[in-house]
């Protein structure tokens, strides 16, 4: 079967793209283990790291949102679709009319696209935590409402009631998981003010020094790399039975402070490493984080067999394992 | 100011409409009460029940949703917009994609005609506890999820996320509320699994007998259309900082079990009227009814002003008064 990957390039698709090759199956709807004849990354431009030479693969560069693109992305041999292609948090509040085309209605074509097959393709939707927002519980479950402040929270909240409603009526067998904060990302800080979280241990582990807008006590809802690609294998895994009356899920991670964070990174890399962070508040970013939601319960994702990392050390060995080549700067 | 009234012609906009006209007033996004010009009337056809001969009164007959229909409503004089146009919910399930294109793009287009104006017109959007749905709390608050288990409810959804989302960009100042079950609904019985709800009270009032398809222990969670009315009209005059994080809000009512509405019709019109109805149960109307939310806690409501009725009684007299001309088949 074909495998569709939008957003197939980025930091979290490229990955996914790379263990899909390496399992080399997938079940299908029809709930068999079908090999993967064909995997078909749907992005705006190539990964950042070159994929390996497959003939599996193919690519597609291009707004996957445009006209007639998604009819041309999904055919009759598309037996699973993973949508990732999104655009991010701060562009889809800074570009509204993008992120509405993108996120919603880019979101609805992949569907659409997907309906018109005659045998039903199963799709992974990337929603996120950004769907809560405003008055929220201390404690979040599946049963929170999503209030979402932010254009992108709304656009994900609105691509989850489409997910439900086509899977409900049997044009798509959908499944739309919501990720908490992916720490440790790689690459260089960026504007989203999640980018402490992962910046506070990428750069010391490479001999830098980095500033940490926010207090020490301040906590992260996080899964690692590693643990949300496996969220998304399982998740197209699952029988249909096994989602009941909803499609959507929230995913298991780990509430893990900044001062957690640290001692874990002195654990794995040494006093040293840990020394290169310095405290410097940033009222802008701290009024944002401060908002967001660091602690869940996610019974549901569990009983269906979705996992979270068990140790904050781990997450930061995979990184230094999967990222840096296995080694750190002292 | 002008005022539009999407489904302005359907059984409850023409009842805003003919309050709207004998108010003569609402309160601008400017927060002054401003006296009303012009109403114009938006919907597929005219009232059953033809209008009064008011020169403020303008109708538009056709598809809001087509073409630029939209911002051919919508102009700078544009004070208040309620926007009631909506495929109901047994046609949304049938003819999912005319659902789609009525209830979430022509809701689009009227936000995106209004937020093409200068002065942010204040749009009060008729939602639905059809947003509710599946395995829910006993007891339903403005924090419980919305797991809509029907098209019109999973487009009433992202309805009030788009007036969230465009009132918190400033676009809009958008109002949604999340209506109860309507009884008494004059006219005949429908298709709807509610349609009993108003068909045990209205028909034995007019001599008719009527079966009850469900049992008498059965709780409705319902608002009376005079209640509703005067709910749209709070909607808009309350003051956008009244909102706070959210434009979303489910109104009050009450639940009144069949059981209940009987022995209150009996008070109001005697025991021969109630006998009028007769009990033999339809499991296809049952097994949709009984998994409605029938008991919520509306704080939230109330304390920004919205009422409910208070006694069913007032129910039953408001539609005679209203609908039957002030008498009944004893």
């Amino acid at each position: 079967m074909q495998v569709l990957v939008t957003g197939g390039a980025g930091f979290l698709g490229s990955r996914l793209v790379n263990a899909l090759l390496a399992r080399g199956s997938i079940v299908s709807s029809s709930g068999d283990e079908e090999s993967i004849d064909e995997i078909l990354v749907a992005d705006i431009g190539p990964p950042a790291q070159p994929f390996p030479d497959d003939p599996r693969l193919k690519t597609r560069y291009g707004d996957f949102s445009e006209a007639d693109a998604a009819n041309q992305l999904v055919s009759k041999n598309t037996g699973a679709v993973f949508h990732l292609a999104a655009i991010v948090s701060g562009e889809a509040e800074a570009d509204f009319d993008k992120g509405m085309r993108i996120n919603l209605e880019g979101t609805k074509k992949i569907l659409d696209a997907c309906r018109q097959q005659a045998d039903c393709p199963r799709i992974v939707f990337a929603s996120s935590v950004a769907v809560y927002g405003g008055d929220m519980p201390d404690v979040l479950d599946d049963m929170t409402a999503l209030t979402p402040q932010t254009s992108y929270g709304s656009q994900k909240a609105m691509g989850e009631l489409l997910v439900n409603d086509y899977s409900r009526k049997g044009f798509i067998d959908g499944r739309a998981l919501r990720l908490p904060t992916i720490v440790v990302r790689p690459g260089k800080p960026n504007a989203a003010a999640s980018s402490f979280a992962s910046a506070i241990l990428r750069e010391p582990l490479q001999g830098q020094e980095v500033n940490c807008p926010v207090s020490r006590k301040t906590g992260v809802w996080l899964l690692s790399p590693r643990q949300v690609v496996a969220c998304f294998l399982h998740a197209a895994d699952l029988a249909s039975d096994a989602w009941g009356q909803s499609r959507s899920v929230a995913l298991p991670g780990m509430t893990v402070t900044v001062e957690e964070m640290l001692a874990a990174l002195t654990k794995v890399a040494g006093e040293g490493v840990a020394a290169r962070v310095r405290f410097e508040p940033d009222p802008f970013i701290e009024k944002i984080v401060y908002g967001w939601a660091t602690r869940f319960t996610t019974e549901r994702a569990e009983v269906m067999g979705f996992r979270a990392d068990q140790r904050f050390e781990d997450v930061i060995e995979a990184f230094i394992e999967d990222d840096l080549g296995g080694t750190f700067v002292e």
